[in-house]
């Protein structure tokens, strides 16, 4: 499904200015047509648009001059100047542009004027310099979205599957104590009710990961699947969810097994992203259930070290821009049917 | 590289003769000449094919018969009657027979009858109610070639990548225990001898990934990174061993970094497991580096519920056989030319 020409624009930002986010969203914009893109716009500073891309560029201040601009030049938000820009060498008025993109493109998509966030990878290492204290963009995202950011559950989507990670960014030797029957069972309800509201699946399937090698093996090689997971299963079964598990965290990962499932709930990061990388890491998109938005980002970083030499692949970001697409019109088309 | 003539014919075990071992041996006969498999023999119990496979059999007593009768026929060494045999039933016969087979492939593979030691699929469980006492074939084999488990190094091979689970059969909860420098050297000098001997590749590149997200984003999310990993590799580059790390283990699966490597060395069974079979379910093959024989195995189980039914893949068998053979080649080629 691509977009309808009357539903808003899409809000992306630029992530850190000396990153690949300038460079990315300007190419995903070259790609607009072969790709369906619905009209978007890049929010930053134009000028690190211009550093590194000497494409056409239609600045504007309101979402109505994007749809007219948006055929035939990429729509920049300029927000703010933020200083010498060399591409690969961060700052902190980079990192000031960054994160005022990301609470323009909040409000902008909190309102009816974007119909949804894709945000471009900013320098957690530049934030922190100036003052951020969120350990992502997604926990400042729902913050701002009055979320708690346990509600906030990160997703990974590509064509192949999606996977969630129960735990994310904490030590490995913490998972243990950190993936709760609470937990799962919170986080699954989540996925069900997204991949019902955002990706227009009835009824989802899903399927868990244990912790251990060969979940556990009855017990023989660790026992979180029978003292945490089995029953969160248990109450999630109470309310009709569909959950299979807790099944071997590499048998799931096989063509023949992760093709039954809409999503794969893992225990913790490297469990869920190490496989999902493999597959899909031109097309993988990161994205956000849980809030009142429709948030997606491409699945890689700032990438410094090639920034401003024409190497980043767009493709994550195309991917990243059609999905909110898609979750976007799907959101709204729940939303006419239920009134 | 294919098999010349005059090498051994491969051991080739059966085992559980109620899994689906004795169907994928006959059927990777079958694909004999589009894969250009060398003459191997099947070994347990004949009447265990003829349960599953109506194809000739010719039965042999020594090896000068395999490779007389392996264009027409599948060469079975007939051990003993199992007793009544349904697939999909484990008895207690049918394990005592898989380790027989066991025992007898080792046996030959240990001399210059055979080159090398493909195993089949056994049950654990089936196994444990004989008295078997090793966590899985592997240790079992180790000790008949007079090697310590832990210098007994599990690989998995596909076309894609070759990873070293440097943790196998433990829960989540001990990897940051069990895993220390000194095992992580010791099993990457055993990886690196291995890749030259038994695949030619006169100075391999090895990777190791971090144990925590991120590989600890420098002691920001765990410390098994600085003060495990760390003094492992300074340890190996004194011995000129090329390995990169610690790298984050989700980006090491990304086709474009797993590429610069002949080997991934992961911290624990699903970091390398689920990745590996998520691009290598039909083709995998689990190998043992660090003995004196050459052996490998098809990449998955008994799977029981599906025996005698037709649906078994012999893909894995069928790749295990061919890089079986290959590794024999080249292990006795580098023996020629030390001479």
């Amino acid at each position: 499904m691509t977009a309808v020409p009357h539903r808003p624009p899409i809000a992306v930002t630029m992530g850190d200015p000396a990153g690949v986010g300038p460079e990315v969203v300007a190419r995903a914009w070259m790609a607009r047509r072969e790709h369906s893109l619905p009209p978007f716009v890049a929010i930053g500073d134009a000028a690190a648009i211009a550093a590194v891309w000497d494409g056409p560029v239609a600045r504007v201040g309101d979402m109505a001059e994007v749809v007219a601009a948006f055929a035939e030049a990429l729509p920049v938000w300029h927000l703010e100047d933020s200083g010498a820009l060399t591409p690969g060498e961060p700052t902190a008025a980079g990192a000031t542009c960054a994160l005022h993109a990301l609470e323009t493109g909040i409000g902008l998509t909190r309102t009816p004027a974007a119909s949804a966030l894709v945000t471009g990878p900013v320098s957690k290492h530049a934030l922190q310099s100036i003052g951020y204290t969120h350990p992502g963009q997604t926990e400042f995202i729902a913050e701002r979205c009055g979320v708690t950011a346990t509600n906030a559950v990160m997703m990974l989507a590509g064509p192949a599957l999606r996977v969630v990670p129960l735990t994310v960014h904490i030590p490995l030797a913490e998972v243990p104590e950190r993936l709760t029957s609470d937990l799962i069972v919170a986080k699954a309800r989540i996925v069900a009710r997204g991949l019902k509201r955002d990706f227009g699946i009835a009824h989802p399937r899903l399927a868990i990961a244990g912790v251990n090698p060969h979940a556990g093996e009855s017990g023989r090689l660790g026992d979180e699947e029978t003292r945490i997971i089995v029953p969160a299963l248990a109450a999630l079964a109470e309310d009709g969810l569909a959950i299979d598990g807790p099944l071997a965290a590499d048998a799931l990962f096989a063509p023949g097994i992760r093709d039954r499932y809409d999503a794969l709930l893992c225990a913790y990061h490297d469990q869920a992203l190490a496989p999902f990388k493999a597959l899909h890491f031109h097309d993988g998109v990161n994205l956000t259930l849980g809030l009142p938005i429709v948030r997606t980002s491409p699945d890689h970083g700032t990438a410094f070290n090639i920034a401003g030499t024409g190497q980043a692949d767009p493709g994550p970001t195309i991917a990243a821009i059609a999905m909110a697409a898609r979750m976007a019109a799907m959101r709204e088309a729940g939303c006419a049917a239920a009134k």
